[in-house]
């Protein structure tokens, strides 16, 4: 199995060398494959990868419009090999860098000094890289990002190894005296082990960390816009309710004056699940089609849980099963979707069952962990995959090949997946799980923004209203409002000393969507995600000079300039890092301060929200659903501040894929005090494309 | 890297593989390597094998001396395979068939149901694989084991896999609306992925569990048999401890009237340490040879702390380096001990400063993880071998090494090892660790017979005195009575209210040291464990059978015929599971049970013992060192029950290899009622090689 040796070793060593075959790549060729972004590839990379089997098609046009930089890292500072079949690879750390990304993790955001094994798996409660998206990318502080395309169960040692060779190498220490001994000396080097013969490297030029994320999401394809009422609210149903139940559901939120966009059907709707027929109970659900019209003309979409297993007793079975691995799941085939054939099986049942009768979209679910339930390491697959890339692309196959299926039929879907993975950026999915600790939510959903995925902290059971209260303000402020508390029974009301509050949040969301939806447009033409961390906020690195700066901070940006700052149970205060230049709040639109920590007690009716100088947020009314194509609405835009602003706001008709054929517009706000009064603009952009009345009604927040 | 191309696959499937390289070894070669113990290479193995770097000498003449049995497994329900550099084994499983073995876990025996990632670390509180001695080798309860010779980190799983074609297939349930569905369906194999282009692979016969762990011991050379001041008490001091304060120490122990047979020096003997340098602090020590010496003379041998890791201010810093890994690990060398020529320097160093001066042990620290503070994966050694085999091995490396020192100058040691792994019987080390349950050391105890390792349930600090005595009185019942509380200075005396109850029980030990030596002896000539699960007493399987049979019983056998039962900090009363065949009261010959449950209450200050009928216990009068050869001593033997008893005693000088050259003997002591009188005899052996008096003392018990 030898590649090529060119690795110097002294003579009297190479005679154990003999059974053990290397290659140094001293020099790779790095290529830019797009503006400062670069590739290489190192020894023998297998034709799946983590971008392949996510189908990135790059947005090079949008990558060219960003800044032009030079490659950010020394390359005699970088090392790669390959030995024995892996891949070692080196890249340098400086002594302030610190490293973001690396997978969806709940606990930590810099991962400097960790190890971490990235593994596709449930998260298991520590930031180890077993995780529903071990993006196996990563932000340095420095602006400059890494991305390691190989399908593979990566190890990452991001600064913890220290070689006897180092660039930068720690002091020694006697541990039986010297108090100041360390357990783990400075380390200079990111070093990651690829347990494969090759890979794909990419490395991604800033020069801040925002732009880099720009450029990793829009080499992956760019963010996805979802379908406008896909940024409504959702509810899910308890899992044997049958199409009467479904739509009583309905009508009760109807009743309770609550918004409801879709509503999601857990494993009932099927004639068997675990393993899954993909086929409707007949008795719960005699008339599918009859349910799916029926909703839709109450204006709401129906989304279906599914997992991919395939029950002996569903009628692809005989089919799909020369296309199946060799270990089952709970009974069900694990079909390889690397391969076309399955693909088109699963695509004619899937179009002729659901998407023709008018199905909006799935929850893909078990395609993470963990271990004793999903395929084994030692499973095989007819395309010779092995079980282990199998499982670190499973989750982007399926999101991939159902994505395919809307978009061929010019639809746009937006649903729930339970693993990702590199490449995941343009994915019609928000990922969610079953861990529900609120705060580790928070840094998760702060975390998806460095590694190009969504995230829900999706609103469970609550034990107690104010905990109800605090979630649904969370979920309100991300990616999908989702209630999932089918189990328990609870309702957005079922707290009566809440309920209230809870709608207004809901409402409250549902004003911002003109906003909120212009973010996503971002994310797809820029880039830059709707939810992100502080991190990739401009100014924000001072805050972290301040001696008692948390590590951790719960707070991020919502578009373009709303800080949310989300509250817990049991708090009735809380700070938060304000970033250089003056902030303000978003309720009353009093200043509250400028590049500091501040603190603030918001009462349990208020989510603390900020918005920065001169921001413009354009919203509309309150409502239930999102607005339809054929509405027209009228814009309510407040103005933050006293410095001049300036907005672009996207629209579309928002559900279909024709913005790609230039159905889509931009139309720009803009303010600015003359003379102590202010003089507003509004230019609105392609008249087809464009929903709202060109009377705008501003409100001046300074 | 193709090896060989011989699986069958569809024709149209065959394009997916042009990539991939794998053989299928439908019909693997046994060979009899030893008398029912069989051996297979599959695809190709590395020259370093776990049974290699302990470089085991089987013991064939023993294992000629078992039960021939049948190869036990079918052929056609075995498979073996190797895909793209990585091994795939499969071995059938029975519904009713027990796993034992996989490593030293703590909280679980059967592993059957179980995921096991085979890797060498600290034990981190869960069965998961990860642990000081991750011995791949697992006991059927069907009467026949498996071992895996593999130095990688080889996943098992132990019966949780299910095959498309599984021979024994679980039948298919629908969760939506069966109760009875269950997460993880029947499986019918363990299946092993080696992550590895070949493996050896052994299967031992039984046909018991018992017969299958002798084998597995006899064939890596025995179990070992330490000198008999290894059985004595152990005690360790604190790092700064200089030559003075040891010996206060050790006048403290003779003046509680203590036992005390060796003592242990942590980190601070040494110049430097984390990294080390091994030269004695010329402060702290500035006679290390008189210190040896004195202690000696006071019956007391010393037993040295390192981690293996070498200071840049080691003197064989500058000669190990180019032997050394590119990795530190606290600054420290890592060396690579599978070349020849860093072990003779490591030899010399020690054989100079330490061994020629007396030292009698070593404590080998730090070689299992946390992986933060060892060398990663990414580390390259000068042999070519990976850092993972390296990892995999470290244990066993530093094991072999230091055995083979005091091997060669004919001296026997008995220390402590943080690090282990398969083919470690024969090695002159007890494995350890900071995790500190007491539950679950007992747990660490039992298993570790499964897998030819020995444990200590070490005593550290305790919370009680309650608790402090419970633990001295578990380890007491152990491989190595240790006190190793030098961190909280706790000594055995500090409780007053137990320091009574905590010497008697330590002289009990010593008392018991005749037949506790004589266990010993059977581990190393036999291969039968000193301390050994329940589950390898024949007849113990019916009590499982009970409905309410905990699967964790914390009850273990020492030696021929003691069950020992642990009582934990708060317990007064216990259950005690007796396998069939009469049992009696250790301390008051009293029947307790036959084959069943039993409740015992035994007061604080006893341990529940219990000894089967017919039972010889050959003790000596309490003492607080272990006898010297130039002693003779006289046996005061226990008979309990009314069954006859014949017991083969065991004995040599107790110090030196001698017994190589037949310098041991083999004493019988028979009792039989005639008549109601009780007939007893003693035939000493090799009277060369005896050191008890002819005339034996009887105690009947019945």
């Amino acid at each position: 199995m030898s590649i090529k040796v060119s690795y110097k070793v002294k003579p009297q060593l190479l005679i154990f060398l003999s059974t053990i075959s290397f290659s140094v790549f001293a020099q790779p060729e790095w290529r830019e494959v797009a503006n400062s972004v670069w590739k290489t590839t190192i020894g023998n990379q297998q034709s799946l990868t983590l971008l392949s089997a996510a189908g990135v098609v790059p947005k090079l046009d949008a990558i060219a419009g960003l800044d032009k930089v030079p490659f950010p890292l020394e390359l005699e500072k970088m090392n790669f090999a390959v030995v024995d079949g892996k891949s070692y690879l080196r890249f340098p750390l400086e002594r302030d860098e610190e490293i973001y990304g690396l997978g969806l993790q709940f606990q930590t955001h810099n991962q400097r000094g960790r190890i971490l094994n990235l593994h596709v798996d449930h998260y298991g409660g520590k930031d180890n890289g077993r995780t529903h998206a071990p993006v196996p990318f990563y932000i340095s502080s420095r602006g400059y990002g890494v991305l390691i395309d190989a399908p593979q169960y990566i190890t990452v040692y991001a600064g913890t190894g220290v070689r006897v060779a180092a660039d930068d190498p720690p002091i020694v220490q006697d541990r039986n005296t010297d108090t100041l001994w360390q357990p783990q000396p400075y380390s200079d080097a990111v070093e990651i082990l690829v347990p494969a013969e090759g890979s794909d490297v990419y490395v991604f030029g800033g020069p801040t960390m925002l732009n880099v994320v720009q450029r990793y999401n829009l080499y992956n394809g760019g963010g996805y816009l979802p379908p406008k009422w896909g940024l409504g609210f959702t509810q899910r149903v308890p899992t044997l309710y049958t199409a009467q139940d479904i739509l009583r559901e309905v009508q009760e939120f109807a009743d309770h004056d609550f918004p409801l966009d879709f509503i999601g059907l857990e494993p009932g709707w099927q004639s068997m699940a675990y393993p899954c027929t993909f086929e409707w109970d007949k008795g719960r659900f005699p008339d599918p089609e009859g349910l799916i019209t029926t909703l839709a003309e109450k204006g709401v979409r129906a989304n279906l849980w599914l997992n991919p297993y395939v029950s002996p007793t569903a009628s692809l079975y005989d089919s799909i099963k020369p296309f199946s691995g060799t270990h089952t799941v709970w009974n069900g085939l694990v079909v390889d979707f690397t391969l076309p054939k399955p693909r088109d099986i699963f695509r004619h049942h899937f179009q002729k069952y659901q998407l023709d009768i008018g199905v909006s979209g799935f929850k893909i679910d078990e395609v993470d962990g963990f271990d004793n339930w999903l395929w084994p390491d030692v499973a095989r697959f007819p395309s010779g995959y092995s079980a282990e890339v199998m499982r670190q692309c499973y989750g982007l196959l399926l999101q991939k090949m159902t994505a395919d299926w809307f978009y061929q039929i010019n639809k746009r879907t937006y649903g729930l997946v339970r693993a990702s993975n590199a490449g995941a950026s343009a994915m019609p999915y928000v990922i969610y799980n079953d861990y529900y600790s609120h705060k580790d939510f928070i840094t998760a959903l702060i975390n998806s923004s460095f590694i190009g995925v969504l995230w829900t902290p999706e609103v469970r059971a609550s034990g107690s209203a104010e905990e109800w209260l605090r979630r649904m303000q969370s979920v309100c402020f991300s990616p999908m409002a989702m209630l999932n508390a089918w189990s328990s029974g609870t309702k957005p009301w079922t707290f009566p000393e809440v309920a209230n509050e809870v709608r207004d949040v809901a409402r409250l969301r549902m004003q911002l969507l003109p906003y909120l939806y212009t973010a996503f447009a971002r994310y797809q033409q820029e880039g830059i995600p709707p939810f992100r961390a502080m991190q990739l906020e401009s100014g924000y690195a001072s805050l972290r000079g301040l001696a008692d700066a948390p590590s951790i901070t719960y707070q991020y940006m919502m578009g373009e300039s709303i800080l949310v700052a989300p509250m817990f149970t049991g708090d009735s205060i809380r700070r938060v890092a304000l970033p250089p230049g003056k902030w303000y709040d978003f309720y009353t639109g009093a200043y509250v301060g400028n590049g500091d920590w501040i603190t603030v007690k918001p009462g349990l009716d208020k989510i603390p929200l900020f918005v920065k100088d001169g921001g413009i947020i354009p919203m509309i009314e309150a409502r239930n659903q999102a607005p339809r194509p054929d509405e027209k609405l009228t814009l309510e835009v407040r103005k933050y501040g006293t410095a001049p602003g300036s907005y672009l706001l996207y629209d579309d008709d928002g559900v279909s894929f024709d913005y790609e054929k230039g159905l889509f517009s931009w139309s720009e706000l803009t303010a600015k005090l003359e003379d102590g009064k202010w003089e507003c603009s509004f230019n609105p952009g392609n008249k087809e494309a464009f929903n709202y009345s060109e009377k705008v009604n501003w409100k001046f927040f300074e």
